[in-house]
């Protein structure tokens, strides 16, 4: 019995293994056992193949009648036996058979409002090989790492310096045998033992404002978990232009930027390691998405050119670097993916929200929009994929806006107004200030009851006064520079200070949205579509998942649809990521998407000046 | 006129230049001095194609008339017109053409006493193109990485981070006209302007004792200088056992070892670099030979293994790595390519030996000779290939001898014997000892004249001092634990002491050389053939360089063959790193040899251990 491929000398079989599908040729032989862990199946085994666990159950055909042993009958019920069920390490292999193993949980789940739950199947890129290899004597002195090639049932692996160092300790350690993990046609590590059970990637949204990294357990298509920080580069500016102006400065502040971030993801990544047990060197592979200038920072790649027309990136498609070369606290040898750019201001993170929606397979036409400081537009139907930034500036997320803030405690994420203004305010407490959705709802409320006209100025003559009920009036007041209208008394916020929108804040969102709908005209035109057309609208980012709908399409954010086909599919940028990372299918699906998609830059449109005016009024769109 | 390969639009001829055989295609349109820097083929031309420096002579085939241009009729003279002679920036290309450029210096030409003067045909893997990119517009946001792709006629790049960083910059420092450096398929980096007339590498020559750098024009196939400094590895001790006991010690400790000799390389680097106005970063390839532990070292891979039976490298085929990984102070993204290893104790430097001798192309049966700690043996015809290792001892190189010391001023290197003692001291001064050459000759001349007998015992009976002339008895004394010879008697000594050999010295040559002469004897009865069917003998290496043929021979060092089949071929080992850096053909060479090659393990012969006996005597093999 013999857990190596020896080549040639012996007969060989084929064995394959389902679900997964996985085809491995052993020699006659070989036990169950072996051949999954050749295959890199994870087939559970905690006393090595002793028949003393129990554990291993695969189930077989029942055709081929095999020859059940005592072990299985102490171990495995008749029905179960009946059923084809026995224990890998029972049982050599004499002839070409299909094993099925239990079921993993190989689908990664993906739930969101608009699609329900999404499957997807776990087949990622980083692969372990339990190995038996040969041991040298004085008639055999192949290399360590010509036996370690011999072994692995991969062809064309090229030298890596990194595992070769290690090798001879590994090799020794293990007593000749080993795990390889393998990217691809890329050695990574090798590991003394059997860890083929302990694979490890993470998905990483590196957002202007916020690094996220989501902890993925590769074998079983799950989050472990996940942890978000304030981008450090915050420090060098809240938006994209201060951070590239900075970056422009000397290549020593871009790899300053550079190494912010990478600090500040870093820091997630120690911290979900000790929580949960798994060491860095467990991490085998990164995927990246951001917007373009966050992801040529990450890679310390000169963000100059994005800033001044005719913003031009270093680089588009999908790059690969390795982890060392960054320094991210994964595996050195570690590969890091990051999902292609579709333009200088159409970044990964919007791919990876192509790639979540599924773009490419939706049935009619879809809206799919993301808001932030840039709003980016993808409209996808008609065999087409149309993308356009719109530059909405920071006001969405509460910055240039006097009393905005973040989402977070203490934000006023809704209002109403009737008799009175009635505010949803986040964790509950006394509000400290106004959100993005807050501002969305306050305004649409605003030009409902008469607040604000249509043109967003504050209501002025007596008629109009008259019209508002007697508490709202009493919050609408004149100020040295304009007029200014009093969320919240000082009584009740957390300040003690009045919580005000101003004149200058109303015309800060109208500019805003008033961009993002003309971006969605220009696309809605290019395909030769009427708002009418669109089958739905899907909303991405958290930004989608807090505004009241029908507050967005009210003041004019969004076209006036019918609610229900208003979606929001939440952190669709990470999902993307997380997808890539668990199957090379989709991330050869970024790539593929990012071919077909055509980018319409916004500069070169002479009617997008046109479409900017008329988007500014605060009323539906039709 | 345009010099980017644009792909489709226009028509594309094929341009052939000799003597290179280089093709390219181009667009019609394109002037001849555009599509050679295209090509990579060196043109001169300092006025950059004004037609006003006259330098970038071609010769085009006559048979198609051209229309001479008065400049060329200021700078060429009537017979070189007629010869088809033109200025490549006069002409555009209309039509597939053959067109020679002037005769560079593409030979590399190796001088030695073997083959008198080898010409190595230069076509370096390393190559440079000069590149006019499109300039961007807001029609055609296409990324820089990708111009830059789309301007090389070379397929398949990889993203390389390193290149990508400073590219916009680079880019725009050369108004969108760069040089992009390729070694193979991989781009490593990218320089503003035209540089293709600029490109180095180097030859590196990691030896125990020594490491050498020898600094290549990769252009013109010379060597820019060289320079050696003692491997910083000695303070760990002199042989490689000792540091392989160092380095087994912990990875730090590895570690360590690979800092000490990158360090010592790195200053020869710099220092040539500074002489000879280069930069580091126009250094873009460097291969290494070495022996097997030391190119372990220089890699900083673990070699714990190699020291006990059964000897087993890391690894042995030629492996790639980034000069950045080493630290070695070259272009960072630079590769180092090590030539393979043939076993644990035949390692690189032999191979590049062999490829220096041409061992695979020489008629007749060859044995190829470097004699150092390790005596590496090449049997060579009879189409085969055969290695061994014979662990000779440091004795050669002075070590373990009382008053040994290597080839340095004040070495005694040459011994005759008359009536009295004459000898050739290394830079004519006093003597202060004795280097491997002088060992040779005096053991050769005191067997001579009866000092020592065959058996390496010094003359005793009074019959045997009888023989000896009275002022060469007067230098053969008694002492305490054996007898002692003066060589040089203390008044002419640099000390003012006697410089002796002793009864141990003389055995520890004896040891040596038997150990070489078994392993030659084994070799020779693998092949079957008899000592006096070898058609030659090359002793490499400087100690080969040094000895007096007749001495070796005499003391049954090397077999006894007629003195003109002994020939030296110099730093064989350092040659064949330069012939592998200026050609990929003599590169693919090394591999193939290797791949030929049957290495003996001494340990494993039964017979050795009798051979080594018989090669004890001081006295003629045939």
């Amino acid at each position: 019995m013999t857990a190596s491929i020896s080549k040639g000398v012996l007969e060989m079989i084929n064995i394959t293994f389902l679900p997964a599908e996985i085809v491995i040729q052993v020699p006659v032989g070989t036990s169950i056992l072996q051949a999954a862990m050749l295959a890199g199946v994870q087939v559970v085994s905690t006393c090595g193949g002793k028949g003393s666990c129990g554990k291993c159950k695969v189930q077989l055909s029942t055709e081929i009648p095999v020859q059940i042993t005592e072990t299985e009958k102490k171990f495995l019920s008749a029905s179960e036996l009946a059923a084809g069920w026995v224990l890998a390490c029972q049982h050599l292999l004499t002839q070409d058979r299909v094993v099925r193993s239990q079921e993993q949980k190989d689908v990664y789940e993906r739930k969101t409002d608009f699609a329900g739950v999404q499957h997807i199947k776990v087949a990622p890129r980083v692969r372990k090989f339990f190995l038996q290899l040969s041991k040298p004597n004085v008639e055999d002195q192949t290399p360590d790492w010509e036996r370690l090639m011999a072994a692995l049932p991969v062809e064309g692996i090229q030298f890596n310096r990194t595992v070769a160092v290690s090798l001879p300790r590994v090799v020794r350690l293990g007593n000749f045998q080993i795990t390889a993990v393998l990217d691809g046609d890329r050695l990574l590590a090798v590991e003394p033992g059997d860890t083929s059970g302990r694979s490890f990637g993470v998905a990483i949204d590196v957002g202007t404002t916020t690094v996220v990294v989501y902890l993925m357990d590769l074998n079983k298509g799950t989050v472990v978990a996940s942890g978000a920080v304030t981008n450090p580069q915050q420090v060098f500016g809240a938006d994209v232009i201060s951070r590239i102006t900075y970056a422009a400065g000397s290549p020593d502040q871009l790899r300053e930027l550079q190494a912010k971030v990478i600090s500040g993801l870093n820091g997630i990544v120690a911290q979900l390691c000790q929580e949960h047990g798994i060491a860095r060197a467990e991490i085998y592979q990164a995927v990246v998405v951001g917007n373009t200038t966050m992801t040529h920072l990450f890679l310390g790649v000169d963000p100059t050119y994005l800033a001044p027309a005719p913003f031009i990136p270093v680089y588009r498609e999908s790059v690969e670097v390795r982890a060392s070369e960054l320094g991210l606290d994964i595996l050195e040898t570690g590969t890091v993916i990051m999902l292609p750019n579709v333009a200088g201001y159409v970044g990964a993170d919007t791919v990876g929200v192509m790639l979540a929606a599924e773009a490419d397979r939706l049935a009619g036409v879809s809206l799919i929009v993301d808001i932030g400081t840039n709003g980016e537009i993808i409209l996808c139907g008609r065999e087409r994929i149309l993308t356009c930034s719109a530059a909405a500036g920071p006001a969405f997320e509460g910055a240039e806006i006097k009393y905005g803030m973040r989402a977070a405690e203490g934000a006023i994420e809704g209002v109403r107004i009737t008799e009175d203004v009635e505010l949803d305010v986040i964790a509950g407490g006394k509000a400290r200030g106004i959100c993005g959705s807050g501002l969305i709802d306050a305004i649409a409320e605003m030009v409902k009851v008469g607040v604000i006209g249509p043109t967003g100025r504050f209501a002025g003559g007596p008629d109009q006064l008259a019209k508002l009920p007697a508490l709202v009036r009493e919050r609408l007041r004149r100020t040295e520079r304009a007029g200014e209208f009093v969320l919240v008394w000082g009584k009740d916020s957390a300040s003690g200070e009045d919580i005000v929108l101003t004149q200058k804040d109303i015309r800060e969102m109208q500019l805003a949205k008033g961009a993002i709908m003309a971006g969605i005209m220009i696309l809605v035109r290019e395909m030769g579509i009427t708002l009418q057309e669109i089958d739905r609208i899907l909303l991405a980012g958290a930004f989608g998942n807090y505004i009241r709908k029908e507050s967005a399409i009210g003041i004019g954010l969004l076209p006036s649809l019918p609610l229900e086909k208003v979606k929001t599919i939440g952190n669709a940028a990470g999902d993307g990521a997380k997808m890539a990372l668990l199957s090379t299918e989709e991330r050869a699906r970024a790539d593929s998407l990012v071919k077909r998609t055509e980018h319409m830059e916004l500069s070169t449109k002479k009617e997008f000046q046109a479409e900017f005016i008329k988007g500014l009024d605060f009323k539906g769109v039709d």
